[in-house]
């Protein structure tokens, strides 16, 4: 998923603030639910963050196009491990480990049918 | 009500990004029911905006205090209009007239007695 | 220019957060230079917003793809003004006029011609 | 620092979105040095995130008062390793790990002393 980075991306820093990254990887995940016709929220189940784990690298500025690629690092019955990285073209920006468990009103549950995908390692 | 200019408020062009004078104001609006021990949403009842008008004066920068004022403007039984300006110090950076009606489900509805303020003229 | 509305887009209301249809016009105006490869900022010269008018119509959900349009309205040799429409498919969700001014440094001046664009009517 | 939480930081699941628990950690350490008449920002040195590491453990919703609480994990002439916990009232929400580097320009440097603060362990 590709993503351009607008005014309100960047910070009194000049580059990206820091949890914008992060955010472009919540919408790249949102993507892969979209990209089937899904939503990633079905009949009270959603996936809540448990914890995540995020590796700065290089700035991305002003006008740049960047790249999210998702990969599934591991998954149980209830919960999802995914890698998804930030590129400028070749060059890796931004690197994130993160943990998704399902929920059901404030529940942890089985992930059901309609919200599992297949994602490729 | 003091708002603190942080990071993440500051765009690339090192000033407050516009919208973010609109967000404070907002979060005044909320104060004015939190200072109640209320909340702007009740029953099903909330505040939607129809319309607004904004003028930038000046900016403020990173690290800055600023202060909200809001004022009642007019408002009927469906509808409420506030006039909300930001200062810094004695100077004034921002004004907006800003147009709410209550809602109910997707239906316009008349303000309810448990979202009906005391708010100044 | 088209935009997904993600999660961080909707509000405790269930609808896209006030401010970022306004956001989401900023993106449409960076795009128009970023498609002719060129930056909204040159040489110490920006702009920045003076006013703007927003009407609201119709909510955005989660999930939905939105459409910004934008016309020229007037120019000056400072300013510049627009108008900006949202649209669901067929249906007009948000429109804004906004007059923005070119800056350098912290003075008003003419817009120069690195940052003249040809946009429609 | 308390924070409360606005209509801007609730995301389509009711709750708050999960990267506003780290721009709130993010003001704390603004006010850090704000609460001394200081900037985080000084004659071209500034803190760049290189590494975070979040767990969350419940949600805050619309409304809340939370305090962010800050300590200090460890520091070298270049870094500085901070733990930051999010609370309301009694009841721990948050707990992130994050390591700031110092830059100036691009460049990695040692921290200046005009940025280097008391943090309590």
């Amino acid at each position: 998923m590709r993503v351009r980075i607008y005014y309100e991306d960047v910070d009194v820093g000049g580059v990206v603030y820091h949890t914008h990254y992060i955010n472009f990887c919540e919408r790249a995940r949102s993507e892969l639910f979209f990209s089937q016709n899904r939503l990633p929220i079905f009949d009270g189940y959603a996936f809540v963050v448990k914890s995540l784990q995020a590796n700065y690298i290089k700035s991305a500025k002003f006008g740049d196009m960047i790249e999210i690629k998702t990969h599934l690092k591991g998954q149980t019955r209830a919960s999802i491990t995914l890698t998804q990285s930030i590129y400028r073209e070749e060059e890796k920006l931004f690197e994130m480990d993160i943990v998704l468990v399902c929920t059901k009103g404030d529940k942890l549950t089985r992930i059901p049918d309609e919200l599992t995908l297949q994602i490729p390692n």
